[in-house]
């Protein structure tokens, strides 16, 4: 086992929150001198997943505590799916079934086992507590905070000033997953910073129950292809791990190189120290970015399906771009945008690739077009503006195009 | 059977607060055609009662409906008594036993059995039926109201709004004792003015349960024998259900001409037109005030003890006061306090039967003085500022003391 101090080292990297550095302390000695490892708690939505990069930061913070032989719980948050969402609302959504939830769980398995040890992992479900409390214990728990406080948290605050609706059982969920940390007696939870609030709900609610505090964590959203959104599935800007590994060996090679060191910290097992190394060399010269990059995407490639898989999808990209005789400096322009999707010949046009939208059209029509490597056959294709693409038409002219709002 | 309407007319005597007339009419008339008795549900602390007059106003129009052929849930809210003041502040409220609750229930018993009819009452727990609620199901509650909504309750707004806590268990109690309106399938419930916004939140809930929404009904808060305040304990202007009968009765006699109408509109079983009828006498002079006051306080003796004592508390009376030559009519004053009792010698002197202070201890000395017809004989005695006193000094001078701020 490595002393806490190192053990600490890594366990901060890229985290934005940590409540305490102090209590991290105590408790990293503790389970040194004893050979126990600690508890690590995370939880989830029981919904289907179809996880991301943006995800999988989190999960990148589980795997180092395994590395460092701490145990995951990775709890899926089905109490609340099971009754479904009694807001009563227009939108009610139908509670899962239990099929349902062992069902989005397996899925669950297939995607963050490619990240997790199944050794060291611990799927666990918070019905399995939840449907034995008592109400006079849902009373206890409620009595826990008050309303004022509650109405501290952001998104309540928000909508509470805004005169939107919140309905007395919200307020009983950041309380409900607290108590999660008490039937877990969790030594860490890790969660996304919008869960702050929920997170450290657990600390309090692990004191009241007579039990050492949680040390909270929360790791940052990671920013999309675009590097200034947050990645996610409804901007466009997202690589799916589940996606092929052409697409997310293609995919990272667009990002700008300022993103690509923030993908390495927050996403590659390289240490600290290495990255920093590599960035020195990007920076006197010594590696080409797209050296680096390629390097970052062959890891993750591995990561997500294989080393073969990875090689495989290094020599598609290489004979699309590079045997395509894909120049080392390519054109970038930033095009300023309205809309979420432009029309493909009027962005070769706009792009000074062709003289005219007819002209883009025809080139098209010819299959003369690729966009991000992939060749165009429909004229009528909409592109979209949320991330950068990569234009080429015909076999020289080249231009890389960043959108603007 | 009596008819929809004539059921009406006693149901809605001195009632504060009515939702609503159209849907009792509607449940008086399937009453009636099916023969089948309303459900009447009224709640009640399940803490160690001292019933006052004040809290018989509620508990007579219990009695209207039992005459009328109903039946009425006596329930006590035993459930969070039980589990205790989770509030966790400083003045936590220990639970109350099994024990404890069920000897609090015959002490009400003993109490309220001398105006409801023990055939038609059903004394009942809510704790029944409160412990098996599942946590989906508390959570269903939950969801059946919004913060905001919450916050309009009058004592959570002005406590919100002076930044006073409000733990978020509290916000579960009017969900919970809605419910309760839901497990009984009340058909009416009966409550304070105070009650109104939880008596609401049954309607709502039941509504939501797929049930009938039940009549609320509210009752007003009884003046005490100053004839301003409430009456309460703490303000030492109340009549107790378990005082003497001497007390009760000359309590009664002591109180103004308004307030004995008030108190024969809602605590007797005179019929409104009776009533009527009596206050046109009294004012024509055709009956003496005092001689509505002795019908009044007859009356209601003989409600919590008997008639005989009703008959044996009159002898007293007229032993005390008119053989003692009480005059029909006795020199009122009022008197500006700012304490809450002043000195007993001190108070003779103001109320100008004695010259001195010196004077009125020697006549205290002497067994001369009298306060509300019991002997003095403690020279340090302190007089409660509460409510209004008649002093005697002497066999002929009397005066009736009431005090003001």
């Amino acid at each position: 086992m490595q002393t806490a101090a190192e053990q600490i080292a890594l366990i901060e990297r890229g985290t934005v929150d940590f409540h305490t550095r102090e209590d991290l302390v105590k408790k990293l000695e503790r389970s040194i001198s004893t050979n126990t490892p600690m508890q690590i708690k995370a939880g989830f939505d029981p919904t289907a997943p179809d996880l991301h990069l943006g995800h999988t930061v989190l999960i990148q913070k589980l795997r180092h505590f395994q590395r460092l032989g701490h145990k995951v719980n990775f709890l899926i948050g089905d109490f609340t799916a099971t009754i479904g969402d009694p807001t009563g609302k227009s939108e009610t959504r139908p509670p899962l079934t239990r099929e349902d939830v062992l069902r989005n769980a397996e899925t669950y398995k297939d995607q963050v086992f490619k990240i997790l040890d199944p050794e060291k992992t611990e799927i666990v479900f918070n019905s399995t507590w939840l449907n034995l409390l008592t109400p006079s214990e849902i009373i206890r728990l409620a009595s826990q905070l008050t309303v004022a406080r509650m109405l501290e948290r952001d998104d309540f605050k928000k909508r509470f000033e805004s005169n939107r609706p919140i309905s007395v059982h919200e307020f009983l969920y950041p309380l409900i997953q607290g108590y999660d940390s008490v039937a877990l007696k969790a030594d860490v939870e890790v969660g996304g910073t919008d869960q702050l609030f929920n997170l450290l709900m657990g600390r309090d609610l692990q004191r009241s129950w007579g039990q050492e505090a949680q040390i909270v964590l929360t790791t940052p959203l990671l920013e999309g292809l675009d590097g200034v959104n947050k990645m996610s599935k409804s901007l466009g800007n997202y690589i799916g791990i589940s996606e092929s590994p052409d697409n997310i060996f293609g995919k990272l090679m667009s990002v700008s190189d300022v993103l690509m060191f923030r993908y390495y910290e927050l996403l590659s097992d390289l240490s600290l120290a290495e990255i920093a190394e590599l960035k020195q060399k990007v920076d006197t010269g010594a590696v080409h970015p797209k050296d680096a990059k390629v390097q970052l995407a062959k890891e993750l490639v591995t990561r997500f399906h294989s080393a073969k898989d990875a090689d495989a999808a290094q020599r598609n990209f290489e004979q699309v771009f590079a045997r395509g005789e894909l120049p080392e400096e390519i054109d970038e322009i930033e095009l300023a945008v309205t809309d979420d999707t432009i029309w493909a010949p009027k962005l070769l046009h706009e792009a000074g690739l062709v003289k005219s939208s007819s002209e883009g059209r025809r080139m098209i029509e010819q299959q003369a077009v690729s966009v991000d490597g992939v060749k165009l056959s429909d004229v009528e294709a909409a592109i979209a503006t949320s991330a950068p693409v990569l234009l080429q038409v015909g076999k020289r002219r080249f231009c890389r195009v960043s959108f603007s709002r």
